[in-house]
This record gives structure tokens, C-alpha cells and sequence, in this order.
């Protein structure tokens, strides 16, 4: 049997984008919507994709099955959802994760105490999770993410800048079969500090994290400005950038990536992508909300379940 | 008389990429190159540009000439060609300065005292200037430039930045005709602060800003997150984004511009753009140096030229 992809609608935006998503491009082996029945085939019907209701991950089929997640901690659906596809796909009965956007805020209202998806999947695997970002010809992973700036040079260290680095050369070689990744790892203060005159967590933190991975066999470059990181990696010389905080790689990414771009958990033993947008409550129901990143994320998924099974 | 255009060729692989780009795209006007006389004469000898000593800025006709700054203060050349042109144009005997890289650190143990070209310029002019970009379909001015990241929050104020603003809308109309200009400025912390979650810039000084600016009549998007600020800008819905620091505006720019990028200076009482890169001097006679940003600041320049002689 092939084990089917999992996917959650999420809020807002999200069921829709992914029923558009899943009728422009079928994943290609079973896929199992989970959520709000009500909500998913509701955006299911108005945009004529065909759902299949199944009670057990073990009735899905070709197409895509409906399923409402078992729920006996009485949470949020949306995060009973996320948490029954993570635990199916720990348990080897899901081939991978896509998720919809949450709204993390009514969700905090709910209970929910996690910053996130990323947080919440990280606690449930009892792993440090690694986000990342594709979009466009860029790959990006990030140290720190959401913090205020002032707070980002005090939150790096050597170690936690190695993990991030070293998750995500593994994740290019195993799920992305690139044989020898280059990566970039950018400096915290312009130019890389210049040399000291511009700030010094380059030369207290970031370099001898570089140089330890370089010692360990890594193929790293850096510290480097971060706009000579994002120029080398536009020009194909650099396979992933790792920013130190969440605007010096999201910037840039959605500079280039017009929607298109996938929020890719690194460092987690499941494959798991998504959208990297949020639930763009004003949009629901306009027919304006973009599925491009839906649709990327499902593509990727799909890759890396292609690659891994090589 | 037409007023010729002052070019300093700069320093490392300045005078290759200015005589190149003078080759392939000759500005429409006298153009005055200064600096070394046997530099210049060299690197234009080595792609075929004539050029036509001169001895006073009154000799410039069309082509391009060379002159020998005066230099009563026995400076390094390469800084009285700055200051040269920067008064003749102050004195309105130069149409524009255009300007090649300078190598900081070798000019300041000359005895060099300023920060670059544009802290340089705006001491001669007693002008404040703004630092401002040109790249692909972006357009970028810094709130702050070079410093260590985590000394930027301090730096900010409601005043400051309203000058960037204002300095910018003021260019953007003058010199690029745009009727009425929607600028978009950024947040400072990750998502523009969410709502102070995530920092209190944006509620303390950003968004002061930004509310006196729209109050004054400005069509002023922010704060907004950076990586919405420059998604907008790439659907060609926000004319010029506001950065507050060196690596969240110029890594986006950097990512889409491949070396197409100007450095233009607002703000002073001349025209000023200049190449965006650095002297690069391992690149200097192998022919690898590419003159695209040297191209398109001659362009800038005569375009800006053009528009205010209408």
C-alpha cells in the first residue's frame, strides 16, 4: 500500500488554497485532506474537486480522501488535526506532512501554546526543528525567527548556529540529492562586520561556528554580507543561505519568489512542508487568495518523497 | 553650452568598468572624465575610448575628456577629483557627478577622514544626504547604513526618518517624474512587530513617523513587514521601500538586481549616482570586473538630467 500524503487545511485562506492546489496538481498517490469536514467540502465543491469521506487512514485511495481527525484531547480541530497527521506520520502511516496556515493568535485563545507550527511539530517529535524557506531559485534557513531584532546578536551561538547549519546540509543531501551542497552563512551587521569595525558577533560567534563546520568537512562560506550571499546563491554558486534573522532571509526570498515560495521543516524525522503564508482572513471567499504556495508545497513534498525513495 | 557630465573613475577596477561602460554607452553628452591621467588614459587605451586632454572643464566638448584635478590641498587624487567635480557642480559648471568606487581604508590612511563618498559629499554640500538604491525594479533608501545591527534601534527617530521620507518623495517626483510616489516603510523587528509582540520600534518611533508623514500629505505605506514591503514593490504597487538598516534593504535589492545596481544619493543640491560595488581589486586587469553598474548609473544620471531640464 502506498502511504498516503497528509495534509491539513488549516484557517482562513487555507482550505481553499488547497483545494485548488490539489485540483491543478494531484499529488500522484493518495492525499488525505484533514480537518473541519464541513469547511473542506464546502471549498472542495466550489471548486469541483471530488473528496472521498474515509473514517481510518487505512481506507484512503487514489484521489483525495476526507478524514476528521480523532480528537480526544478536545482541542482546536485545526491543531487535532496537525497533531493526528504528525503522529501517523511518526508511526510510518503517513508519507508526509502539507499543512494550511493557522491563525496562531484564535488559537492561543483556544489553548493552543505553541509559536507555531514549526514549534508545535519540534515538541511532538522532542526535536529542534530547522525552518526554512524555498522560493525561487533561493534556499533559505534561519538561526532566529520570530524576536524582536534587538534581541537576535545576544540569541546566537556557536552551537545553535552549527545545528542549523549542519541540519540543513543533511537535508540537502537526503531529501534535495544534492551531492556536495554549498552553503552561505551570512554575518549579523553589515558587510560581516567589516572586519570588527561594523559589530563582532562575527568574529565572537558566527566565524568560529563556520570555521568548526568548515573543520568538520563542511563546504561553508562565510560570514558573508548578506547581499553577496543572495547574489551568489541567484547565480546558482551558493545551494542554501543560512540568515541569522528572520528579515535578512525572508526579505530577500519573497523579493524574488512572487508567492511561489514553501516553508520547509528541516531537522524533524517526517517530512513536512507548507504554506508560507498566513490565513489572509480578508481574502476568504473572494477568489482572490494565490495557491501558488500550496501548490509548491505539495510539489516539494512530493520531490522529496520521490528522492527518498530512490 | 551644454554642461558636461563629471565623471571620477575612482580607484581598483573603477577606471576599467568606467571606461568600458563610457565605450558602449556614451552618455549624449560632454563627459569629463577626472582623476589619474595615465590611470584613465590606460584603461581607455585598452578597450579603445578616445579621450581628449583637457585643462579646464571650459574645453569639454563632445566625447569624452580628461582632466587632471586641481589639487591645492595635496590629497590623494583620487579625493580631489571628488571634490573637484562636487564644486563644479555645486557652481553649476558640471551637469552631474557620477562617481567609481574608492577604497576607504587606503584613502583614510592618506588622511581621508569621511565615511565615503556620500558622508564626503554631503559635509562639502552642508547637506544632509540619504543613501538610496536602484536596482531591477527597486528602488531602496536606508534609514541607517553603517553600523553594528544591534546599535540600529537606538538610532532611530521620528525625525530622521521623516527625512528619509520626505527626501525621497522629494526625488522620486524632481528627478523621476513620478506624479505621486506610494513609498512603503519597513518595520524594524520580524512582521513590523506584530502589534509589539515582537519589538516596540514600530509603535514608539516607525509608526509616529509614518502617521506625521501621511498627515503631511505623503502617500505612506507602514510600518510593514520587509518582506511585504518588497513583494509589493516587485508587483510594481510601491515605487521606493524604506529600509531601516544596510542588509534589509540591499540583500532584497541584490537578490534581483545581478549587479545592475546604482548608488544614488538624495538629498544634495547636485545630481550624484555612483557604481554599487567596491574597488574589487583582485578583479582589477583580468577583464572579469563587469560595467553594468557603472552602465546604469551613467543612465540614472542622464536620465535624472533629462527629466529636470523638461
Amino acid at each position: 500500500m502506498v502511504r498516503p500524503l497528509l495534509i491539513t487545511h488549516g484557517m482562513g485562506i487555507g482550505p481553499e488554497v488547497t483545494a485548488r492546489a490539489l485540483l491543478a496538481q494531484p499529488p500522484g498517490r493518495p492525499a488525505v485532506l484533514l480537518g473541519r469536514p464541513e469547511t473542506a467540502q464546502a471549498a472542495a465543491d466550489a471548486v469541483g474537486l471530488p473528496l472521498r469521506p474515509i473514517a481510518s487512514l487505512s481506507e484512503a485511495v487514489a484521489g483525495v480522501s476526507l478524514m476528521a481527525p480523532p480528537n480526544p484531547q478536545q482541542e482546536a480541530t485545526e491543531v487535532a488535526a496537525i497533531r493526528f497527521a504528525a503522529e501517523r506520520c511518526l508511526a510510518g502511516e503517513g508519507a508526509a506532512l502539507v499543512t494550511g496556515p493557522i491563525h496562531k493568535k484564535r488559537l492561543a485563545d483556544q489553548g493552543f501554546t505553541h509559536n507555531g507550527h514549526t514549534d508545535f511539530l519540534g515538541a511532538l517529535c522532542g526535536a529542534e526543528p530547522v525552518m526554512a524557506f524555498v522560493g525561487g531559485d533561493l534556499r533559505v534557513a534561519l538561526v532566529t525567527m520570530h524576536m524582536p531584532l534587538m534581541s537576535v546578536g545576544a540569541a546566537l551561538t556557536v552551537e545553535g548556529i552549527a545545528h542549523i547549519v549542519q541540519t540543513s546540509h543533511a537535508a540537502l543531501v537526503g531529501d534535495l540529492g544534492l551531492p556536495s551542497p554549498r552553503i552561505a552563512v551570512c554575518g549579523l551587521n553589515p558587510h560581516a562586520g567589516e572586519g570588527g569595525l561594523l559589530g563582532s558577533e562575527e568574529i565572537t560567534t558566527i566565524g568560529p561556528a563556520c570555521d568548526a563546520l568548515r573543520a568538520a568537512g563542511l563546504d561553508v562560506v562565510g560570514p558573508v554580507s548578506a547581499e553577496t550571499a543572495f547574489l551568489e546563491a541567484q547565480h546558482k554558486r551558493i545551494d542554501l543561505v543560512v540568515a541569522m534573522y528572520h528579515d535578512q532571509g525572508l526579505a530577500p526570498l519573497k523579493a524574488v519568489d512572487f508567492g511561489r515560495s514553501v516553508n520547509w521543516t528541516l531537522g524533524l524525522p517526517m517530512i513536512r512542508t507548507s504554506v508560507d503564508h498566513g490565513t489572509a482572513d480578508h481574502l476568504v471567499g473572494t477568489g482572490a487568495a494565490d495557491d501558488a504556495s500550496m501548490r509548491a508545497a505539495l510539489r516539494l513534498a512530493t520531490t522529496i518523497l520521490a528522492r527518498r525513495a530512490r
